[in-house]
């Protein structure tokens, strides 16, 4: 059965504007490809669902997202009128922990056509990916203030790591780097300065090592990491990282390629207990919204991401095929990579590529 | 009375090495300044105190370093023989919280003569601080472990802030930025993950900067910040940041200028309760130990910080001057510099440049 029920919640911002543009590539791939997409839309944003009901989603949201087989999601946020914390731990964040989303994937790579800021390297110099955990570590809701108000304040917050949740994203990293040439896993640690929880990361990874003699590991504190990310991108193949030290790489690691508005994440189930998620790393950018200019790449990719989880390979790489092509031409990308096209004009190019 | 006595601890590796030469210069600096400087070694380190005694100090640690005016620290850490989290816990990290170096400081200056992995980054076009929080936050020694050695193992490691220790590195931030031609404050954030203490840490910022009116400031969060040195470094003048946060970033900071290797800090106690400690960016670097080719332009660059805060201002200036003339000239610096000078004819160049 090839016809994929699609949950499509494009968001704040320019998450509205770039996702029209997903959608449309999703659609010309499964007319090509023979394959079809059902799509439920939702309202959940900041500026729809909670400017009506103060709240980014309704208490029954799981039952009206149903069971779709993946969520296309565009961007949330708007500071404005919502504190970032309420809105993303109102939706985002809670699809990747209520859904076991436990891998968030993403991949830093020189694209063509895309400038990058780092000195004398070349598309293909750089083929990497970020695997972060996504449903515990630092990002934990466990904590409180003491004293609020006077001089004495204090706050905590606790990172809390478990065996089950540690070990899965490792055994994923494990498992991608043993599908790739270079057979790589670099781990992400603290374990010099934060002293409880990263040296028991370091002995997950040991441990997870072992049931894979083929794959090579090593490990670098997460700050001379982010130094190595920028002096010698080329000698990393798989990263995997806890939630807050992923979140950093996989903005720094796009960052370094210039691919910032491109890039695409996987918020991924791997066990398909529950629906995965594709969105852009980008978010809402309220600074461009309304505007019609922002790059539909990093939705369009991420689409390309969710087909790969679904099964249709084939289109998945047709789609990168597609977006190559476009972002080559200076016609057909858009303004913040020196091009002259409009989001729509971007997303047709990437249709008609196809 | 300008006679300064300098607790002096070389500690592991390249520590070892580099530390003469930061002594050379500051022994001329003093003959030409008309200052003096009164030595007291330790040896605080792996592979001299702990290999004899199977800890990093003695108890009376504090009694045996006495009461210096500052503290002149090499590279803590040998992690074949002691785990780095025994070895800094018991030194380094030790004194920041025992001397209540509340601030560590890091300049991140692109130099002549450095080559910049950034494209297009001339020198002059990035000169900025980071200030890091530098006895509390995300390095703290509360937590434990339930469970252990079983499928149900749970870590827990708590990030602590105090209004107290939140305060006063901000006051320290937003002070140094008002002497500052660009008179801005970048604030580190992660407010919409980490939902409890980063929230409460942009109150703070906003509640401090209502004392300073002719300073401007803004926030990033942690991720798109990374990203945002490698992109434009050159928008940043003061960064301030929490204890893990600033880690990073003055490490990824000199990273982008290509200065890791020369990149010096400062663990300041600004109250001067206790002494402050001087030290190089760079750690023990096990892997190029013992040859003799370590650059100790960050260990000389840290004895001109270390004389800036004792107020010899003058001959810190020199240094700089000194350490700009040797960097700019091939036959000068070492070869992690593409140059041909070994560690000692590096030193002996800063001081007779002086
Ligand atoms: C060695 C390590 C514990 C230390 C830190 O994390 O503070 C170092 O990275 C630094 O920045 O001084
Ligand atoms: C918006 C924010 C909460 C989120 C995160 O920190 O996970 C984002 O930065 C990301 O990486 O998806």
């Amino acid at each position: 059965n090839r016809n994929y029920a699609i949950s499509v919640i494009p968001g704040d911002g320019i998450g509205k504007e770039v996702m029209p543009e997903g959608i449309r590539v999703l659609e010309r791939a499964a007319s090509l490809y023979g394959f079809s997409i059902e799509q439920k839309w939702q309202d959940f944003a900041c500026c729809d669902y909670y400017a009506k009901h103060g709240q980014m989603m309704p208490d029954d949201w799981k039952a009206q997202i149903g069971n779709p087989d993946a969520i296309f999601f565009g961007a949330v946020g708007w500071p404005d009128t919502v504190p970032d914390h309420i809105s993303l731990w109102g939706s985002l964040l809670q699809f990747r922990r209520e859904y076991d989303q436990y891998v968030n994937l993403r991949p830093v790579r020189l694209m063509p056509g895309v400038p990058c800021p780092l000195a004398g390297r070349e598309p293909g110099d750089i083929d990497f990916w970020v695997v972060r955990e996504n449903t515990e570590g630092e990002y934990s809701s466990v904590g409180g203030k003491m004293f609020p108000g006077t001089d004495r304040e204090i706050v905590i917050q606790e990172t809390v790591m478990t065996r089950h949740g540690t070990d899965r994203v490792l055994r994923y990293a494990f498992e991608l780097a043993a599908t790739r040439d270079r057979k790589h896993v670099t781990s992400a640690t603290k374990s010099n300065g934060i002293a409880i929880t990263m040296p028991w990361w370091d002995e997950r990874v040991e441990e997870m090592a072992k049931h894979y003699p083929t794959v090579t590991h090593d490990k670098y504190h997460i700050d001379i990491l982010t130094a190595q990310f920028v002096l010698n991108p080329d000698r990393f193949d798989v990263v995997v990282a806890s939630n807050l030290f992923g979140d950093i790489l996989s903005d720094l690691g796009p960052a370094c390629t210039g691919t910032i508005g491109v890039a695409p994440s996987g918020n991924i189930n791997p066990d398909r207990t529950a629906p995965s998620l594709f969105e852009p790393v980008h978010g809402s950018a309220p600074d461009i919204a309304g505007k019609g200019i922002a790059n539909p790449v990093g939705q369009i990719w991420s689409a390309a991401m969710m087909l790969e989880h679904l099964g249709e390979a084939d289109a998945a790489a047709a789609i990168m095929r597609a977006v190559e092509t476009v972002l080559a031409e200076p016609g057909l990308r858009t303004g913040d990579l020196k091009g002259k096209a409009n989001t729509e004009q971007c997303g047709r190019a990437v249709a008609d590529a196809l």
